[in-house]
């Protein structure tokens, strides 16, 4: 469905406590929508521990492959705070204090409760570029193509959009859904049929399960030409009234 | 935290529902929870499209990396489910029909609507062994370390609480949270000198932020050792209250 010249978007979330399933995740999908919406290509994710190899290895495994590259989690005050170390260990670079973030720390709190905790959060690789944070203050950053960002969700999210405007988009996504309690196997060869018929339409099948009695499935067109994108959602549903009653 | 001969595993997410934002993946924190009980390690979570190659890139990559690797995703009846045949690439095995799950799937649906998808479903590499699947009858299967399962969550969920009993138990984690509403700076001095005094207890510190005046730390402690996981709590309660008054 995507056509070559692409943008790609690689997503690395920071944190034991997601892969510790103490926290669910909600960053992934809120970035994914917003990618979406602006035409860029989710092409994968991945969550790593608070462990500085593996995100070393991991932001340069999607760095060189991506784009851009996203990444939550881990630029907190505290010892357990270790992305911005690690990214500047990844991109070889020293690690200096942004006078700039600083002066909003400042700014923001006249006479901070932890002073040498607030300065921590202005340590970052040189070179970086500040992303605001226009919730708490302290800011995340950009090195090379990657964005590193609060894991706070309200933060993350405030930076996210403040970064927006910033990316270059890709071309518009048409979508469409359909639903119904159908069985999806009845009509998975006629899915494929269309997939065929339409290499430049993806067409996604998500079956639902909720009882015995009540199950059916959901099926995703999404396209660049909405022609196309329509031909295939009248045929699905088509389909689907072919097969309803059965 | 974790000591050297520590069970590690990997989970692989499969699905562009979930890369798009359309679907919020629940399957991660379900596992994540479960492998913690079980004092398994999660190492790392990824999340790739429905591509074959991006399939077999990560799954070699995870299973030559952990004790275990969990997939969910892309085991239906229908074009864009391509899991096992992608698995079969990438642990260079034929694909093959599981006698076995024909016969489960005819026993549970005596006359389908739809033969010919049914029979995709039993289509898996050769040498692989069938993971239960008491909801829909359609079987997951094992091949070599790495687990295959339905993506849909109750599937999915009842998938993995039968392979549970046959996977290897790490040592049993103590855990314990201290939550106040301190400024996660002001304490941030006192985290690090516990986290050094005591190398075998994790200390993850998790700042909530609800708004400018409701905003505070989670403090969440792991070890393998319970008297080593109470002292830290106890100095965690006693950093707390230090400082909840200013």
């Amino acid at each position: 469905m995507w056509p070559k010249e692409t943008i790609n978007a690689g997503i690395l979330i920071i944190g034991n406590e997601i892969l510790s399933g103490q926290v669910q995740d909600v960053n992934l999908s809120f970035m994914a929508t917003r990618l979406q919406e602006m035409g860029i290509r989710l092409k994968e994710a991945r969550v790593v521990a608070d462990v500085e190899d593996e995100i070393v290895t991991a932001v340069r495994a999607l760095s060189s492959q991506m784009d851009y590259v996203f990444t939550t989690g881990g630029i907190g005050p505290t010892h357990d705070d270790i992305t911005a170390a690690s990214m500047a260990k990844a991109f070889e670079r020293p690690l200096v204090c942004s006078l700039e973030a600083l002066r909003r720390l400042y700014e923001r709190y006249p006479s901070p409760r932890a002073p040498e905790a607030l300065t921590r959060m202005t340590v970052m690789p040189a070179g970086a570029t500040l992303i605001d944070n226009t919730v708490s203050a302290a800011p995340g950053f950009q090195i090379e193509n990657v964005y590193v960002m609060a894991g706070i969700p309200a933060i993350m999210q405030a930076m996210f959009k403040n970064l927006m405007p910033t990316l270059r988009k890709g071309p518009h996504l048409h979508r469409r859904e359909v639903v119904g309690a159908v069985v999806e196997g009845i009509i998975a060869q006629g899915l494929e049929d269309l997939d065929k018929a339409y290499p430049h339409v993806e067409i996604g099948s998500y079956p639902y399960w909720i009882s015995e009695t009540n199950h059916g499935v959901r099926i995703v067109i999404k396209g660049i030409t909405e022609n196309e994108v329509t031909s295939v959602e009248s045929a699905v549903m088509a389909l689907m009234d072919q097969y309803r009653a059965l």
